[in-house]
């Protein structure tokens, strides 16, 4: 049997993250698999294209997974730090570890989630990070509408 | 002007709550308003309706409330206090008060919340803690399903 390789995970949860940036929406993506790596749901941040605030990358992702009886054995892997609602998801529903691609332009709660027993890696992939600063460069607004805060002043 | 009641919003709440039953789903309910009263979206649980892991009451009133700039002047009302990923939407959408039927039958992240800003208004309503003890009883597995716990073993 092959080791899990967390890139490979990481590359299901970016394709969706490019899908998101092609339609003009937030380009953050997840998606939960057995700890085998067994693929369960994948999903994209839909605020922009389904004017759902809820569904961020993960919460579409755990949504797309259905119902199960727990979640102890799953990985959610998200290209970005989870904010406070999906680190929430994580932390309620006993998923027991996060694959992060980059925790550099975004910290939500995994330090939370890492003290509160989940397992933690972050990866810190570079084309996570250029596909969200590239977003936020261009689409300001629609960033920080999406997690609830205001859009800066600018000069 | 006359003042809020909270009992008056709870009641918006609540009768999702007994729609949530009535389907045979989790009886939990909620809605957003702005600070005035005046209601932006209302839902209920929808696990078993839909088959959606992701919508808890509080959720689905946000969802259904749709896009907005910021949440600081709403209330959150939810028949029952809000798990750590409810917890988490609020804190991450800086809603700034959250108005909870009961936090009899199950205690969520509405403490975390106080610490942490969030002004937290707990009635202690019997019908809502009602509501919760009975379906708790006939279906002890959808509603550990829901918070992502195991059912505990019975004699």
């Amino acid at each position: 049997m092959n080791p899990i390789r967390y890139a490979d995970l990481l590359s299901v949860a970016k394709e969706q993250a490019r899908l998101g940036a092609a339609e003009g929406g937030l380009p953050i993506g997840a998606a939960l698999f057995t700890a085998g790596g067994d693929l369960l749901g994948r999903g994209r941040n839909r605020r922009v294209q389904d004017g759902d605030p809820s569904m961020h990358a993960e919460t579409s992702a755990f949504r797309n997974a259905g119902r199960r009886p727990h979640y102890r054995d799953t990985i959610m892997v998200t290209t970005l730090s989870p904010c406070w609602y999906c680190s929430g998801l994580v932390r309620q529903f006993g998923i027991g570890h996060v694959v992060i691609g980059e925790a550099r332009t975004f910290s939500g709660g995994h330090e939370w989630l890492a003290e509160n027993g989940v397992a933690i890696t972050v990866l810190d992939d570079p084309e996570c990070a250029e596909l969200m600063e590239g977003f936020v460069r261009a689409h300001p607004e629609l960033w920080f509408e999406d997690i609830g805060a205001e859009t800066p002043a600018t000069e």
